[in-house]
C-alpha cells in the first residue's frame, strides 16, 4: 500500500532517542482509539462498522496501556500531546461532501496504520531489547490487520472509486514522507 | 453517593421501550470511553490517571461491542447520537480554574458511573431475558468498580476538598435526576 519505503536514517534517530519515540506511541495508541470511536459515532450507517470500530477502539486501547506501562517502568510519563504534523498533513487530503469524507477517512487512516506497521516493523527488526522486539513485531501485525479492516470498509463504502482514491492518497502520503523532517516519533 | 433513588416508573418506561435503552446504551458506553481517553489527554501529570482511563477505556469499548452485538441480533443499529441532557446538565456545575475542574471531572464522572450502575442494576432485576439479566447484572458490578475508580483519583487530587466537593455534587445530581423527565434511555 506504501509507494515510498521510510528512509533508512529514520531508524538511526528513533533508536538513539527511544524515551520520545515510546512517548509519541503512547499519543499514538491513544489518538488511534479515539479516532475508532469517532468514526463510529461520524458513520454508524455503515454495516458492520460501529463493530468493527468498537472492537478496534478497545484493541488500540488496550495497546496504549501496554505502552503506558513500559513508559512508567522507565519513569516516563506521556505528558502533552505535542501534535503529529504527518496526519495533520494527511488529513488535509479529505474532500468534503459527506460520502467523499467517509471514504477519505478510511483510506487515510488504512494508510496511517501501514505506515505505523512499516515503522514498528523497524523497531522490532532493530532494537536490541529482546521484549521490546517482542512487543513491537506483535503490534506491527495488528496494525496490518486494521490497514486491512479501514480498505476493507472503503471498499464497501465505494466498490468503484476505492482503487483510485486509494492510489491517489498513497501518492500523496509518500509526498509527504518524502518532505516531513525525520523526528524521534512513529511518523 | 447517590442522595436520591431512581422514580420506580423510570423501569417501567425503559422496559416498555427497551430497544431505544439499548441504543441509548451504546451510545453511553461510546461517551464512556471516549471520555476516559480525553481524561488522559487533559490530566496526564496525575499519578495512575493515564494507566488507570487506559484500561477503563479498554473496558468501556469491550461493553461498547457487546451492546452492539445485542442491538445487530434484534436488527437494531446504533444511529446518531441524540444527546444526553442528564449529562449535559451535570457538566454545568464543572469550575474553571485548571484544578478545580479535574476534581469536579472525577466526581461527576464517578456521579455518573453511581448512576449507572443504579439504573443498570434495575435492568438486571426487571428484565424477564435471562441473558439480558447476566449481561446487565456483570455490567452494573463492573460500573461500581469505575466510581469507586474516579473517588479515588479524586481523593488523590484534592485529599482536603474531595468530600465536600462531592457532597456538593451529589445534591446537584440528585436535584437534576428529580427535574429530568423520565426517558426510554439509561439516564
Amino acid at each position: 500500500m506504501l509507494l515510498r519505503a521510510t528512509d533508512p536514517a529514520w531508524i538511526q534517530v528513533a533508536l538513539a532517542k527511544f524515551d520520545d519515540v515510546l512517548i509519541d506511541h503512547a499519543h499514538c495508541e491513544k489518538k488511534a482509539a479515539a479516532h475508532a470511536l469517532s468514526m463510529l459515532s461520524s458513520f454508524p450507517e455503515v454495516p458492520g462498522l460501529a463493530r468493527a470500530m468498537a472492537r478496534l477502539a478497545r484493541e488500540e486501547a488496550g495497546h496504549l496501556t501496554q505502552v503506558l506501562a513500559i513508559l512508567e517502568k522507565r519513569g516516563l510519563s506521556i505528558g502533552r500531546d505535542l501534535g503529529d504534523p504527518y496526519a495533520q498533513g494527511l488529513l488535509k487530503n479529505l474532500r468534503n461532501p459527506r460520502e467523499q469524507r467517509m471514504l477519505d477517512q478510511l483510506l487515510v487512516s488504512a494508510l496511517i496504520e501501514a505506515r505505523s506497521r512499516e515503522r514498528l516493523e523497524l523497531i522490532a527488526t532493530h532494537i536490541e531489547d529482546a521484549e521490546l522486539r517482542l512487543f513491537y513485531a506483535r503490534l506491527a501485525a495488528s496494525e496490518a490487520g486494521h490497514a486491512l479492516l479501514f480498505v476493507r470498509l472503503a471498499k464497501k463504502v465505494a466498490p468503484d472509486e476505492w482503487q483510485s482514491r486509494l492510489d491517489a492518497l498513497a501518492a500523496a502520503e509518500a509526498r509527504l514522507i518524502a518532505e516531513l523532517p525525520i523526528r524521534a516519533a512513529v511518523h
